[in-house]
């Protein structure tokens, strides 16, 4: 397990049209997608994928959120998503991230989830053990 | 085969406000979705579930789709969907919908998607014989 | 200020198909979208709504987010939101929710936000007296 | 007025988990989200951006689509989308896209939206003039 943080991996993109709302900025369920992005990122930039790990018959389901929105993001606006392990357990595991501002650095919005692992038949399963290369990078 | 256009099945709800976006109005995507859901309380009404088709081994999947924006929908507003089968032959289905103000019942939207029937394979197939109890009606 | 929680308020609808994942249930994100649906609900059943407030220049904007997720919603399920005011400060309003699975009141989903009061500039702003009239209720 | 189509522009990103439903491929109205953002690509690398022609108080409202869907893309897929303008008017613009697989280049979905210039009254407005610097490129 890790005795501390993984390294963050970083996504970069634009916002999108959709994902503003009639308040001028982006709606505060478009966050959790991006962070999801986030994880996926996360995992592909070490040399596996979360498609993989469905094939293999496994799910990483959300059980817990806690979000903090600090400043609105805004539509066209380029945005990085940095994504880290916080810690994991034998069946759970805790990613955090943060959405910056991408020129400034300035911080939009922080959030951290509890995934949980299942199996194929939504039973709560052991995280297999060669999920460690990704998980301890 | 039906010579003629199904009665439509209705059903209204107030605009989310996650649908609209900065321009103020509801975002033109989520008419597709409403539209969608229009299909779905079809076939609930005709007391079957698409829930249903799908666990047979069935998919009903967008082939193309035509559609018309006539005035925008507000969040709040009270919207009916209005939705029937155009017609259909042994693969395919064309469904209609039109979204409406509810009070008022001026025509916001329209729309005619072509289903395509697919089996557990993503072959396309043959619509079963028994589906003509909603398909009908 | 209220002393104790007030009483919630409900509204059903039945999930979307647009609402599932791949994972073969609802999205994590799609509750937040119910969530907010519920405080629209709350605040119209108190003869109130959100647009109204937002025409006097007033938004309500999510500053912090908690989320349970307790068991997952399917298509076409019938589902039922609750939600309530927890507590409201001068410039803050914590809204909680419920999302049950309609015929049995299981619980599938509960959270709370807390929303900031803002001007038409973004500013912190005081939450205007008349509010009251739903705020208590 | 372009005699001919213009050239495309490309914008290229992987498949987010949020937008795949329970038929395991990406939901029908994805797609859309993705066209617009391929529309803000092409105003962008135009040295133009679709933000500050809403600051400037014109907006481009969706009056008409037509959409085919091919080939469905999957979870975590690299997906290009190719988007131009097919013709404009003096108060609409034609834009066409294409969603291709980035790897194979095989056609995934193709689709044309008729765009309706509106000013900040929501009346149908004259396109702008100066427009023509990345209406004709």
């Amino acid at each position: 397990m890790p005795a501390r943080r993984t390294t963050a991996s970083e996504t970069t993109f634009h916002v999108r049209y959709a994902e503003t709302d009639r308040m001028g900025v982006v709606h505060h369920a478009a966050y959790l997608i991006w962070f999801e992005e986030g994880r996926s990122a996360f995992i592909r930039e070490r040399g596996w994928s979360y498609a993989e790990i469905e094939r293999e018959g496994f799910f990483l389901a959300a059980g817990e959120l806690r979000a903090k929105y600090l400043r609105p993001a805004r539509y066209d606006q380029l945005v990085t998503v940095r994504t880290w392990i916080e810690t994991y357990k034998s069946r759970t595991i805790d990613f955090s991230c943060e959405v910056l501002d991408t020129p400034s650095r300035e911080l939009l919005f922080s959030a951290t989830v509890k995934l949980i692992c299942l199996d194929d038949k939504g039973s709560i399963a052991r995280i297999p053990v060669a999920w460690s290369e990704w998980l301890d990078d």
